[in-house]
């Protein structure tokens, strides 16, 4: 009977990472979010990690809120809009539930362009919003002013036509999954490392860019400059496609494969397949940061993330063995880069058949956490993460390990729904 | 006596490891040959190899030459370019010579648009032709028809006009150390792999081109599809970049580093900066290959190759370690890669400044073949090279080791010129 259901538990895993694996994202549009992102109404503003009452944001996150509401139009000052957000005038979600990933805070308003992606092995589909420029200060790191207004707006009223522009000149999307491929062979892990997929979706873009050229020569200069200076460009890119292959696999009767991990100011988070849309929280994740010349480690603040949502598809931290150059960048060694990489395949429940690690001789990478080998391992799931500070604006970058209470609770919550048998400690 | 000779030849060759790894080489041009290679006449043909009389070229190297001379229309047919090639009416020259590198047979004539590199740190410039195409039958590859025809024509007529123009609309040119240098981190070596430098060239050649677009809106895209479709393009750019390195590294009185390595259909031959121009020639290098599907080793065809002057400048095989996703393409694990690139270590006098391997650490890639070493070792430097097939066309790619004979015959000359010390086991 145990042998039975662990099996059972098995074949749901290897159903629900398959659809995870399987996935297809293709970027088919940039349009603005009220437009394609279902649910998303005039005074909707999505924010990163699992849902709360308004009262609970705080810091970053929280003036990234206000940041979106000023932007928008939906409030006049700071109070007006901690007013209409706190009456319901003006209306908090969470990005996982509207197909969205957020960056840092991750505001998403009505007006804002985003990148839709089609998952094209099962139709759903996801979005994220755009990388905002190298500017140490963002909307997305708490910070507002008309300096982020204008970045904002470069990106809704520049870069947005003319990249849609583009995508619509291109035969049917551009599809991501060969630029994740790709860039994993040329140094990218896809999450603090970008370099190689900007370069590769950038020349994906180049032909269509020179057609848009011959109508509108100056925006499409200035968002080439735009591309060209950023090399997260494709972070966002990534986050989608991870979002669209991620949202394939929940609802998997009986799977224990984390589906989302993501964390606000408060709090972190995960969603299992088999556990439908119900969030499992924790305290905050322990970060080990390098962080930039002249700040210091008690300025790091946590103002909510679902970039993560590249970990819960096998890449970041999991694909880290791909990306030896982010030593300087975030610390480490080559060896304890391969050890990371090495244990994620310990808590997971496949390896990637199309994104592959040339350290590793090509081994897919570490693909589907699986809750019950976290919680029987005691292995953590590693995130490489961008740190924030508390002033805004980004102060380093590290290593993120999720916290192993919210994988305790969901194991819970997966015994009194599937039987003790559903999280027995899986095979090695 | 014998310290203070060792110690002057170590003091010589740090001094032209240092001309090496300064050097600074910039894109400035793109300019018919005739108009920039100092030398270079209408009846002139440059191939790659030490020179030989032209009884002496066969099979592939032989047919590109004559496949030379009647594209640029020196001559009527096969026998008529055989004549005048005999009795001097054309000049065969050696590409090193000229400040030239040639890729495989490296077959250069009077109009082929040549790019020209110019080392900043010390004013020498250095040349080298453009990449062909993706098709098996190319001229470089021995292979002369209508279609290589239309193909050194496309470069000639409709991408060096383009390139030429976008080069123009830069700062000053296009700075190739940088590119080498990020390219290095994200998986190439620069010969065997240029996928990153490629995309990074054209990244940086994206704005100008845009600029070119907006009067040859056709010509434009047809260049810039052919650039996107191969991960080839920078590796002519990358010897260029090599051979203005390696040329400023030349006769440093004293010193046993190695300032070139070419190869004729017949032979081997290294330069060395003390021995001036002389030619040290031995018998043709050994090679692991992998074939392409259909191939077999009977095959394999020496026709004469240059792009090894990158392993002479530090890249290349020497640089293995940084480019694991080679595996798939050339064979190897990458713990033999590593152990390769740990193996040249052995034999060069300097690890590169800003060429750094980010599986090691980010240790510069061993630089500068010394002589000396390279004797007393016996370890042979490695070379990563595409391999030619015997009727045209690249039938796979593998690692050359040099023979040991020349360099053998070069201890010799360094010991006739300088004396017994100089030739001396270095310290280890």
């Amino acid at each position: 009977m145990s042998l039975t259901a662990v099996s059972g538990r098995d074949q749901a895993n290897a159903r629900a990472v398959a659809r995870l694996t399987d996935a297809d994202p293709v970027l088919v549009g940039l349009r603005p979010a009220i437009k394609v992102v279902p649910g998303m109404t005039p005074t909707t503003i999505l924010t990163s990690g699992a849902p709360m009452p308004w009262e609970q944001y705080t810091g970053g996150q929280r003036n990234a809120v206000i940041g979106g509401a000023l932007f928008e139009g939906l409030a006049r000052d700071v109070e007006d809009a901690d007013a209409k957000l706190r009456d319901g005038r003006i209306t908090l979600g969470a990005c996982h539930d509207f197909g969205c990933v957020g960056s840092l805070a991750g505001i998403y308003t009505a007006s804002m362009p985003v990148f839709v992606v089609e998952n094209r092995d099962r139709g759903n589909v996801a979005f994220c919003n755009s990388f905002e420029g190298a500017s140490r200060k963002r909307l997305n790191y708490g910070v507002y002013d008309e300096d982020v207004r204008a970045s904002l707006l470069f990106l809704q009223d520049v870069a947005a036509p003319v990249l849609a522009e583009a995508l619509e000149a291109t035969d049917g999307g551009i599809p991501l999954r060969p630029i994740i491929r790709r860039a994993l062979g040329m140094g990218d892990e896809l999450h603090s490392r970008n370099a190689a997929a900007t370069l590769l979706f950038t020349r994906e873009l180049l032909a269509p860019l020179l057609e848009v050229a011959q109508r509108r020569p100056k925006e499409t200069r200035e968002v080439v400059d735009f591309m060209v200076g950023n090399d997260y460009f494709f972070l966002r890119l990534s986050m989608a496609a991870s979002k669209a292959a991620a949202d394939a696999a929940r609802d998997v009767d009986g799977s224990s494969v984390v589906t989302a991990m993501t964390f606000s100011c408060r709090e972190f988070a995960i969603r299992v397949s088999g556990l439908g849309d119900e969030w499992f929280r924790s305290e905050l994740p322990s970060v080990e940061a390098k962080l930039f010349e002249g700040h210091t480690e008690d300025e790091i603040e946590f103002m909510g993330g679902e970039s993560i949502i590249n970990e819960t598809a096998g890449l970041g931290g999991f694909a880290q063995a791909a990306a030896f150059s982010l030593q300087d960048y975030q610390g480490g060694s080559p060896d304890e880069m391969l050890a990371n990489t090495r244990k994620m395949y310990e808590i997971t429940v496949a390896e990637h058949p199309a994104y592959r690690i040339p350290a590793l001789s090509f081994r897919g990478t570490p693909t589907g956490i699986d809750v019950t080998r976290v919680v029987s391992t005691g292995i953590r799931p590693i995130m490489d993460v961008g740190v924030a500070g508390r002033d805004g604006g980004q102060i380093g970058a590290g290593l993120m390990r999720a916290p192993l209470g919210c994988f305790e609770l969901a194991a819970e919550a997966m015994e009194a729904r599937y039987g003790a048998d559903a999280v027995a400690a899986p095979a090695a």
